[in-house]
């Protein structure tokens, strides 16, 4: 198959067509609109094979995952996505596997109103490179800069249940079957927040998602906006089958370090908490306060049962390093 | 090193800084603004070790060429390029490689008013891909399918340039050094014709850039178009390089099927001729008009010395399979 039928076969007139879109495939560009008073927000994401993903990831997955991840930067600006553009590095044309991996990409982009506008397929071993857009109003994207001192601390969501999934793959960890079900599918078809982020805008004050985890993520926030955090990690929402899989000593490294949730962490003001939490629960979003920023340059604090939870610093290397 | 550290030592505070761009790297996203009454033009390109670019490449030239290629698409719409995204996976970290890479792709990006916006950096076999961005106003981008009957048919620059540097690496032909300098230049530091790209807009009628050959990229033209095309070959401008280098029966392959030269093909209506050659010779633009279109439904005629050239269908390959 050459890449022209490929294209052809797998991404031209599949999936949605927005009306923004003045352009789609098939040109030396895609054209697009950007709505008047819209800034436009971009990210890129790329996922090798063996890094990133286990070579035995159902491609269907695959293909959702690396669409949700870039459309999770998205939703941790307050962006509504649009359109993506997909470069497609394959080792050769396995006709399955590519119905699947597309199949999977066509149905997180068509949930969330995402139309493919263009992209690239070349020979090489197994990598997916997705450049993500959206559209937020002028002034009103939620940056990593802005948590201010005495600002409360939220996630959406249990955390750590994709890194359950890790390691139960890993060294197949003593979980019953209908709670391996469940991390599977957090892990394997993560849920941007993209409907959260949209809620949260003019409300929140810095938000991020939880790519690296949450202290490398929270890191991000406090390091940018120049504050410490202070967490209450009795207050951080865990699920059902973590909470019957492991022991809560054993819970902290999935819930403080793993990543791949790709739930969102942000800061709120205290003037806007009451008013938030009204929304998101009319939204139907889950969120947790789990902690208040103060002064400070950077660090966080821990407190378990009342007591400051000391912990392993390696478990916060990446954190550490990129804060400083 | 980590990826952190990397991003801040080779992109983050380092190239141009354009006005537009709200929020550049060290964010979820990043955020531009899109002038009002234009539209965001949009494309992507990988190139991949060993499939794109010999091993052997000097990281300056492909850290130049993988943008080069991006604006080229850009260029061949018309557009401003503006913001590009870059993602970039690396074995491992090479400082000398890193700095050489990173110089030769801030050197073209700021050289066409271009500012890297965001990108992810990974580990895995080298490959890269860059989303580049450009604006164009409204409604008049250049398209592939815009070609009519009677419309001349123009090339930029002399073309078979980067082949001869292609096949004198592999097979070492006899070339002078002078020439081989030229033809490595050219297929090392490519052009963007973004200039001209600008100058068509509101003359041409359809545009592309030739990265895959002339009758490949022809072929897209008169395929999206319906039209048929008639070429004549004594026309096809080459260089001084390409003359003393092979006889003409010998240079056909190379004017004809050889890409990566990034020039730009295009075609402009009788009435808009002598006005657009007016404003080609303004800018500083070497273009040649080397055949006209014709009725038909995708089909290209060659004319050489005033006979149909009979030229072995091998040539055409990716032309025939792909206009269809």
């Amino acid at each position: 198959m050459k890449e022209f039928e490929l294209i052809n076969r797998y991404f031209k007139g599949r999936g949605i067509t927005r009306r923004d879109v003045n352009l789609g495939i098939g040109d030396d560009c895609a054209l697009v609109t950007v709505p008047q008073n819209c800034q436009l927000a971009i990210t890129t994401d790329t996922l090798v094979a063996g890094v990133h993903f286990f070579d035995d990831i159902a491609p269907r997955a695959l293909g959702h995952r690396v669409l949700a991840v870039n459309l999770s930067d998205l939703a941790a600006m307050g962006a509504e996505p649009t359109w993506v553009s997909v470069a497609l590095t394959l080792p050769n044309i396995d006709v399955e596997w590519l119905e699947e991996f597309t199949e999977g990409m066509h149905e997180i982009a068509e949930y969330f109103n995402v139309q493919i506008i263009g992209g690239d397929t070349t020979q090489g071993p197994l990598s997916i490179t997705i450049c993500a857009k959206g559209i937020v109003p002028e002034g009103k994207a939620l940056r990593r800069s802005g948590a201010k001192i005495g600002d409360w601390i939220y996630v959406t969501g249990p955390l750590g249940d994709a890194g359950l999934a890790i390691e139960a793959r890993k060294q197949g960890l003593n979980i019953a079957p209908e709670h391996l079900r469940y991390v599977n599918q957090r892990f394997d078809y993560p849920t941007p927040r993209v409907a959260a982020g949209q809620v949260l805008r003019g409300f929140a004050s810095s938000a991020i998602d939880i790519s690296d985890g949450l202290l490398a993520d929270l890191g991000h926030i406090v390091g940018m906006s120049q504050v410490n955090a202070s967490i209450n990690v009795n207050n951080i929402p865990t699920s059902d089958a973590m909470r019957a899989t492991l022991k809560r000593d054993q819970q902290l490294p999935f819930i403080l370090n793993y990543g791949d949730d790709y739930e969102l962490l942000f800061t709120v003001p205290d003037s806007n908490k009451s008013m938030l939490e009204m929304k998101l629960r009319q939204y139907g979003v889950d969120a947790s306060c789990i902690g208040q920023i103060k002064s400070g340059e950077g660090l966080i604090e821990l407190m378990l049962d009342g007591n400051k939870l000391e912990y392993d610093r390696t478990g916060f290397e990446h954190f550490t390093k990129e804060s400083v």
